[in-house]
């Protein structure tokens, strides 16, 4: 896909060689990556226990058909043989993150054979129902949650080496000795996060959907929130600069929690390509490492927004200026990828950087990619008046202003009001969200846009609540206050009604099996980029808490 | 199936309490366990390697149809992306029994995924060939040794929890990630046994098929001597005292290492049953526990026949004199179980007792059942008189006279030579061996029987190794050295012929698939009560090493 060499730990340990002249950050590289190692943060562990032993009804009426239905306390699997019960499903009660363990003992005679179980761990009731193989998902079957487990003496107690992400837990009996009885108890899960305070809770008076959101919304993140920002506890388990922006936007407004977000801006920058771009994702275990060649266009250059974000909410200047090279080097991204016209190369873009804004096959996304290149540089040049190095981006100004320019002649239609790229007509969501997000759309052409696309028929809707964040952005951005409220309530109180105590990272409000990896029990559902309630409804009181 | 109470460490616990006036052993039972403890003894470790990367060949004059043939060296496997291989078996080219570890690691690209794996680990080809569900057998499905691991984090090294007992092991790729590939590297098995010296070899003169028995035989005991002598390694990886027994034997010729008798005698003596009578196995972990109510009568009685030999063979009087009580104890169960007229009650006795001497429901065992307790009694009389004990005993002399008149009256046929029990007329070789080794026989009639055997149509063979190893010695104590050792090189040579490298816990030389828990990859293909060529071989040089 591209040009550049991988990097990682190994080759953080050849800084100090004679090949560190083809290292942009050759002299800050390890320091960087001592610094997030400091800001590292312990883990709160909380041991939970099952609440109710459940069984899944199938009920077309529940999300993805399948209901959690209570039978029994939790507590009655102590006292009964579960040779006899074979396979039953645990409720904790909550999304958990954590290790989970579990206690044999024999109720009579000595246990003469060892025993076999499937664990199989679920955030949502289908992961507990549907049978994973044959499997059709693209990404690895390992991601799944099922774990057999063989006990070869009892008594015992065995804590699975993988940490899991759930609130159901289905137990099935795979191999036992007809010559003795035993039972399960001690069964448990040592919850861990980097979360150690809890907000303010909301007004009384706020709207009761609006509570059970933010509630969901502090979930996720806190759940989110381990070593570093994870994107998801169950998939992938790790920092991707996207989800870091919001997260540290969520954060910002309800955890203060900033050394994580410090944290993870210096490891990204530590673990950057040797060019000077930064690489979209870092894979922490078992040492950190970035995913080499994963270079996201948005996500390198919201880097410099998080970092804006990251000053202000603290003012700690001197990760600023630690990591002000960094911000400064992605510019050029939008430098090097840009026609003469002002409009984004988004065909030169495409053969280096993979760009995202949605999991949607179908989006065209040449005016996105403007609008978010000019959202960025204007967030960039803040940074630059905070740290007081206007100078080095002298440039910015201008080429806002010619971008914005470009934009405005390229790709809006006065007739209809709405933003589409060159090369298509599609008429998006994105489009017109990072238009206005960008300021190159006015609050009024904004409202405009947004309220017209009510009206288009075949209009590209957001896939995923990472858009869907900016489309609420982007209406409070426009003054569509009640819009932004409603939106919110809709979208992200439509999963709180279909039973999320946690976001997911896949949601379709017509749709329950959507996944983008051809299988949704693969789907995270307690996501990062679906935490951001969190954020607006405390940012925005007047809207949100009235 | 009785009335005893089971024992056990919880038990042991108990033993200074009030309870303490219901235990037959109540004054001694805690210090034999210490001293059990104190015998237990450290395990040697030893690396390893697989040799070569083989396949299954499915081939119809190969034992169970399965055929390993060689296809690449094992070091291959280092060099190789393992995700185009999805599947190897790997041979270590000898049984171990020990801890399995491996390696994984990128050949490129950071790991971005999770990777699930199935182990299979077999000690003969169709262990690994084999499907092994849906799961016939009758013993717990866990005893199967297939583990299924999630790799969370790469590289990593991984080491199974589990202790396994193989030659073979096959590896299924079952989850990945198609962005980077990987490649599986270091696997090794830290081989374990408690076995620390090695028998002189036997002479260079010996039959080529004696020194290879010799060989497989002792890598049978050295794989099964742990820190107990276990029955064998893959299952049920515990002790029990007809192994012990044969075990022991075997010990005596080439490791010479008693205190593993030692502690096992102990431990046998310390968790008996409250009653004084033995428990006929002990599981070691997760701490030594006998099976509660698990009576055997051959192996109650075999214990002091054991007991004898560590004295003959140590010179240990200590140990003899602790535990004579317990000897003494066991030679009630013939006292309470015989009839007025000198022949064991086999009806009552059957009530009690799990009367075994071999794996065939259709044997009947009236007249093995006289004739090992005979042996017993006369075993036992010969400890007394080793500890000075003969008055404690009494009565065994006559008694002995007795049963062997009453068997000699009521059992023997004169006019075919053939002993029978009273209530079938089943012919078998187990009455035959046990009449023999009891003394009932005169070695002219012994010889008389055994070879009257071989004409005999509908004669009840022996069906596993253990009641071979009797027969053996019914031949040598007949004086019929000759068939003993073509007897020897015919059956266990048998094994050898087939592959074997550690005999089995089942062989009919007619069957490959005999099994007796309906499921022949179940079956133990490294047990103990087969190592015993060792003992004849070395006990007998004017036989076996001609």
């Amino acid at each position: 896909m591209n040009k550049f060499f991988s990097t990682g730990l190994l080759g953080l340990l050849s800084f100090t060689t004679a090949s560190l002249a083809q290292d942009y950050y050759a002299n800050a590289r390890a320091q960087w990556f001592k610094k997030a190692e400091a800001c590292k943060p312990a883990l709160t562990l909380t041991e939970k226990r099952p609440q109710h032993i459940v069984e899944i009804a199938n009920d077309t009426t529940a999300f993805q058909h399948c209901r959690a239905v209570q039978v029994a306390p939790a507590t009655s699997l102590d006292t009964t043989s579960f040779g006899d019960k074979k396979e039953i499903i645990l409720d904790f009660g909550e999304h958990i993150t954590g290790h989970f363990s579990f206690a044999v003992r024999t109720t009579g005679l000595a246990a003469d054979g060892p025993l076999r179980f499937r664990f199989t761990f679920g955030e949502v009731p289908a992961e507990v129902s549907v049978p994973f193989d044959p499997y059709p998902g693209i990404l690895s079957r390992a991601w799944l949650q099922d774990e057999v487990v063989t006990v070869m003496h009892v008594p015992d107690t065995i804590t699975l080496p993988r940490r899991l992400a759930f609130r159901y837990v289905k137990i099935e009996l795979l191999g036992y000795s007809p010559y003795y009885q035993f039972n399960l108890h001690d069964l448990k899960c040592m919850a861990s996060t980097s979360v150690t305070t809890w907000p303010e809770p909301l007004p009384p008076t706020t709207d009761p959907i609006i509570r059970q959101i933010d509630q969901a919304g502090l979930n996720t993140l806190k759940e989110c929130m381990q070593t570093v920002y994870e994107d998801g506890p169950k998939r992938d388990q790790r920092l991707w600069i996207g989800d870091l922006y919001l997260e540290a936007l969520g954060n910002t407004y309800s955890f203060k929690q900033h050394d994580l977000t410090k944290r993870c801006l210096y490891l990204l920058a530590a673990l950057s390509d040797t060019t000077g771009h930064l690489l979209a994702t870092v894979i922490e275990q078992p040492v950190p490492r970035a995913q080499d060649k994963q270079f996201l266009f948005e996500y390198a250059l919201l880097y410099n927004v998080a970092l804006k974000d990251y000053l202000e909410a603290t003012g700690d200047r001197t990760t600023a200026e630690d990591l002000w090279p960094v911000a400064k080097k992605q510019l050029d991204i939008v430098r090097e990828n840009m026609r003469d016209n002002g409009l984004m190369d988004y065909e030169k873009l495409e053969e280096t950087w993979w760009v995202f804004f949605d999991w949607r096959e179908e989006l065209h996304k040449e005016a996105a990619t403007q609008g978010l290149a000019v959202f960025a540089l204007r967030e960039s040049y803040r940074l630059a008046e905070l740290l007081g190095h206007e100078k080095e981006v002298a440039d910015l100004p201008a080429l806002i202003k010619k971008m914005t320019k470009a934009a405005r002649k390229h790709m809006y239609n006065l007739a209809t009001g709405l933003f589409t790229g060159t090369t298509s007509e599609q008429v998006s969501y994105a489009s017109q969200i990072w238009m206005i997000l960008g300021g190159i759309a006015t609050p009024k052409e904004g409202q405009r846009a947004l309220t017209a696309l009510r009206t288009i028929p075949d209009v590209c809707r957001p896939g995923t609540p990472y858009l869907y964040h900016y489309y609420i952005q982007a209406l409070l951005d426009c003054g569509m206050r009640q819009e932004a409220k409603q939106a919110l309530a809709t979208y992200w109180g439509g999963m709180v009604e279909k039973g999320a105590d946690t976001f997911w990272e896949t949601y379709d409000p017509q749709d329950d099996f959507l996944s983008q990896y051809n299988f949704y029990p693969l789907n995270s559902y307690c996501h990062a980029w679906s935490c951001t309630p969190v954020y607006f409804i405390r940012k925005y009181p007047e809207v949100f808490q009235r």
